[in-house]
């Protein structure tokens, strides 16, 4: 793991060092994803290998490894924590987390405190979402919460389902969610902007938005609606904190602001009381609770990543969280354009540059994700960019065309900079 | 939390101890059930408080507050692990648990290798379950576990939902889990023992049982019939090993097992590789994985726990982990008992002796919960209990009757102390 703290302060020359030195790095990164074939629909995550790798330092071998840029995976950040040392360790006791209860005192009587006082204090300190008078629900993740909305916002004794829309492209993930145990209480509709009944219905509102990093709004209009905002990606390194938002319900999570994926934290920010209790109920109901070792792991994390502003005379060779988040984010989306920019082959969204009230700084959204296009006669684009290796999330799972991808910006930055030299190839070669 | 180390020692000399003395340690753990008044459906819970208490050591104060055993928080558990000292601590430094992926080669690929092992190692250790040729797979708490086996078991094509039966008194959080999203895919249909039809149907095979502690087997012996196993009690500190089980989906808990119910891990063991792999789909669908963080301390006290049978060498002052527990049941369960006894207001049930294969003592189940009947003129014990500040769960809530509660008995000492002592009061007046 070494590997990434090595070349961190070398990233400029690291982008004309040739592909050949790059290789012994790419294979052992690309062996930890190897070993057999393997294929889950949910996160469609495919990791393909045709033989084991046994550590030949061969360019030819390299590139006839797969990429995964699939899914979300947000080891990007391993650098930057590797970096922090011993400031963000956490030591549990063998007596701890016994009992089920965190506070008793909280509807919510499963959030450790310090974990809701780390979520205060940051969105204060960022600026992105309002914190009085709202609850804080903690959740395995935000996708638990997502659930635990939908449960809270529609009423058990309706005689259909509640329609559950989102504008296209839409996180593949909601339509997976929303059917998988064909529930009476709600169901997948699809397409918000095609979506016009009278009838009561939940729009989700994802922003930026997941897979194409625009900035939204809802789009239904209709009188009997309810908002679920998903603002996973609405944090300072991936785009300009232009309002302060106070939404009904604001879904977050750690896996997309600080990168721990694996801790399975996210949090709602629940504007009115019984919808968070009904929430605090289903979260209940389906897990008795949420690890209490994984929030205050993300309350240490948090609380560093204030403290990194609040307190920099304790960081004086490491940035600040976001402020690296944010350089980091806006070189990979330069190297990729450029790789674009190489020919035809590709399109990419283009962003509004806003000013963030947080950094003070002028700049466009530069998503976790990057939504491709590909042009000219490449009508399905994720068997082309397959076919060279690079496995990606094909347009049609997010309601979209299949002449578009998804893919993840947020990997480890030898992946990154392979995939970039692979796409650079292929767009320079005008294909097919 | 320092004052159940401090009682260790002198737990025989406590039971003898006035209730003038300890009225200051009830009065300490009342309070941290304190300050509103709340209750939640799934679990029950329900903690009732007129005011704040500030601390004063007066014992009618003490007798006004009320006792919460409605639910098995495992608080019983933290003495021990507070004599474990360090050797149960977890050091988790601020860059683990970024990617969402533990094992990509296998298929449960959010299973931490070091869990997975020490699953393996204890099972083979106590001798109560087959793992040979089993699949695991990790959940947020059996729970989670739980909802996947149902995916994973009820065709998603079928015209109607499958029938979901367990023979009462059953586990209350069946009915309330089963039905909260209204599935398509499956129906809660109440007691097995009334179930007769010739339809699918899946039979929940809970032993120990909860809440009656009875060892247990399948009782519909339909043809259509598929079984789930829930053994989150059938370890050696609640009732005799006489057999290494090899049921097709059984399920754990370190909540019941160790005692570390805010860890929130639980364990399959699935001997079909394909059901397997759609609980796993579940767990991706519903939460993407599971705390990598919890798996980490779960594994770190499992082996620990295995640790004190097979390197007894570093544990000189401690006791092996369930021989601990068996003495802690045998106790508590020997006071309650004798507090019955003393009239015929209360009864409880008889459990055959039967010989450990673990421990190689001869002992009768000594379960988590007790399954107290009110007798004579107490028609609805849980209103009786309660008049009485005990919080206990009515047997309605179990499929039984409105006789029966459910009790805790894996609470703090003190708290368990200060119940037997009120409910041999009860038993003695022969009330009403």
């Amino acid at each position: 793991m070494m590997r990434n703290q090595k070349f961190m302060p070398a990233i400029k020359h690291l982008l004309v060092i040739s592909i050949a030195i790059n290789a012994g790095l790419v294979l052992k990164l690309l062996h930890d994803n190897n070993g057999h074939e393997w294929a889950t629909n949910g996160m469609n995550e495919v990791r393909v290998a045709k033989d084991v790798f046994h550590g030949v330092q061969n360019l030819s071998r390299a590139t006839d490894q797969y990429i995964n840029l699939d899914h979300g995976d947000p080891t990007m950040y391993e650098v930057y924590w590797k970096q922090m040392g011993d400031r963000t360790t956490l030591v549990l006791s063998g007596w701890q987390s016994i009992s089920y209860f965190s506070d008793t005192k909280n509807h919510c009587w499963f959030l450790e405190p310090s974990f809701a006082n780390a979520v205060t204090r940051l969105h204060n300190l960022v600026g992105n979402a309002q914190t009085r008078s709202y609850h804080i629900v903690v959740g395995t993740g935000s996708t638990q919460l997502f659930q635990a909305a939908l449960y809270a916002l529609c009423p058990s004794n309706a005689p259909e389902p509640m329609s559950i829309v989102s504008a296209a492209p839409f996180y593949s993930s909601y339509p997976l969610i929303i059917d998988c145990l064909k529930s009476g209480l709600y169901k997948w509709k699809g397409d918000a902007s095609k979506f016009n009944k009278g009838e009561p219905y939940i729009e989700l509102v994802t922003s930026p938005n997941n897979p194409d990093g625009s900035i939204r709004q809802a789009v239904v209009n209709g009188s009997g609606g309810i908002l679920v905002h998903d603002l996973a990606y609405y944090w300072p390194q991936y785009t300009p904190i232009s309002f302060q938002a106070d939404h009904d319900i604001m879904l977050f999570t750690v896996s997309k602001s600080t990168g721990h994926a694996g801790i399975r934290i996210g949090w709602a920010l629940v504007k009115d009381k019984e919808v968070a209790k009904k929430m605090t109920k289903f979260i209940e109901i389906s897990s008795i609770g949420v690890s209490k070792d994984s929030q205050l792991r993300a309350a240490k994390i948090l609380d560093v990543i204030a403290d990194t502003y609040e307190h920099t005379e304790k960081f004086d060779k490491v940035k600040p969280f976001f402020h690296y988040g944010n350089n980091e984010m806006a070189r990979r989306w330069k190297q990729l354009r450029s790789a674009v920019n190489k020919g035809q082959t590709f399109s990419l969204p283009d962003f509004p540059v806003e000013k963030c009230n947080f950094s003070g700084q002028r700049f466009g959204t530069q998503p976790a994700f990057a939504w491709l296009k590909c042009e000219k006669a490449v009508n399905d684009c994720e068997s082309f960019l397959r076919k060279h290796k690079i496995l990606t999330r094909s347009g049609t799972q997010f309601g979209s065309s299949k002449r578009y991808v998804r893919i993840s910006l947020i990997s480890h930055k030898e992946e990154y900079d392979e995939f970039i030299q692979r796409l650079s190839l292929l767009s320079s070669m005008d294909t097919p």
